[in-house]
């Protein structure tokens, strides 16, 4: 898939109840493993939960675009995510570390989308249910989980060019609209 | 480009003296308006600087990894970048912010390298003297730089499964090689 189609990627946060397979999961970490990251250390790691009782666990314990109103959570059995990866540190996460994530999220959802994936990089989450749901100790804690599985919505992305018309929003068909602003909004030029 | 080939790129730090155009330079910027951003907030704002002068002024204030050995820093009017990207907030940076940067930026990456441009994503550079050059005031500050140009060195990734070999280094041709972990090596399923 040519760049430019993969720059259509939304955030997808229904899901149909299809399973992902190993290889496509093998897919999308590769590309966080590819990713960019400070120095070279790469010091991420990663946590892939499939089975369906533990994605039913984790979700309650996931919150998806707070933001939008009516409020529509994926439904368990039915539009719910049907894995999460968890990306791990196992050190104090310093602002490089958070970059390091999300070049590594960003990476992982091209490589989703490609396959016909979708993704929703979940920064709100209770930390200390969701470590013990997935048996993650200290040292090591979860910086950020990515749902996945296939589209059962398509979000539209739209230009705007003023800052107060960012906010997304559901039409009467149950589509999300994104406002993105546009270069010109975001750019200058020195 | 297939996204596969896209996955090949890798960070460039020594470059040809070719001039972006802004056509390229726009590409870039779309990338990184596209990228996931928390709640869709899209906090982030790029300063462009391609005047020669402007961009050799920045450089002396940047560090490029400052791991490898021998070290080789770009050389102006030779091998030193010929546009740098300012990625910049206007509120007190937390994680999210980072993570956010991130995602821009490797989105950035991906659409340069599409174009047969390199970049180098900077986290160390001098940023009153870097703020000073482009004239970046409070509220306003640079999270990041993003130095960029058509590359002048081929660096190879290769794959290793232990955490202690990761260290890139110089082969005696001047080729940079970076390791970089198997995915086997970072994840765990469960």
């Amino acid at each position: 898939m040519e760049f430019a189609e993969l720059l259509k990627r939304r955030t997808i946060r229904q899901f149909t109840q299809e399973p992902l397979t190993k290889e496509d999961l093998r897919a999308i970490l590769n590309a966080a493993r590819l990713a960019s990251c400070a120095s070279n250390r790469q010091r991420l790691r990663y946590l892939v939960a499939t089975e369906p009782e533990l994605v039913e666990r984790i979700l309650p314990h996931t919150a998806y675009a707070s933001l939008v109103r009516p409020h529509r959570d994926p439904v368990p059995g039915r539009t719910a995510p049907v894995a999460f990866i968890a990306v791990l540190c196992s050190c104090e996460p310093g602002p490089l570390l958070h970059a390091d994530a999300g070049a590594a999220i960003q990476s992982m959802e091209f490589a989703a989308w490609e396959r016909g994936i979708g993704c929703c990089w979940i920064g709100s989450h209770k930390r200390e249910a969701v470590a013990e749901i997935l048996d993650v100790a200290e040292p090591e804690r979860i910086l950020y989980l990515v749902a996945l599985g296939h589209p059962a919505e398509s979000p539209v992305s739209e230009d705007v060019t003023d800052e107060s018309d960012i906010s997304y929003y559901l039409d009467s068909r149950n589509t999300l609209h994104v406002p993105k602003l546009t270069v010109d909004a975001i750019t200058k030029w020195c």
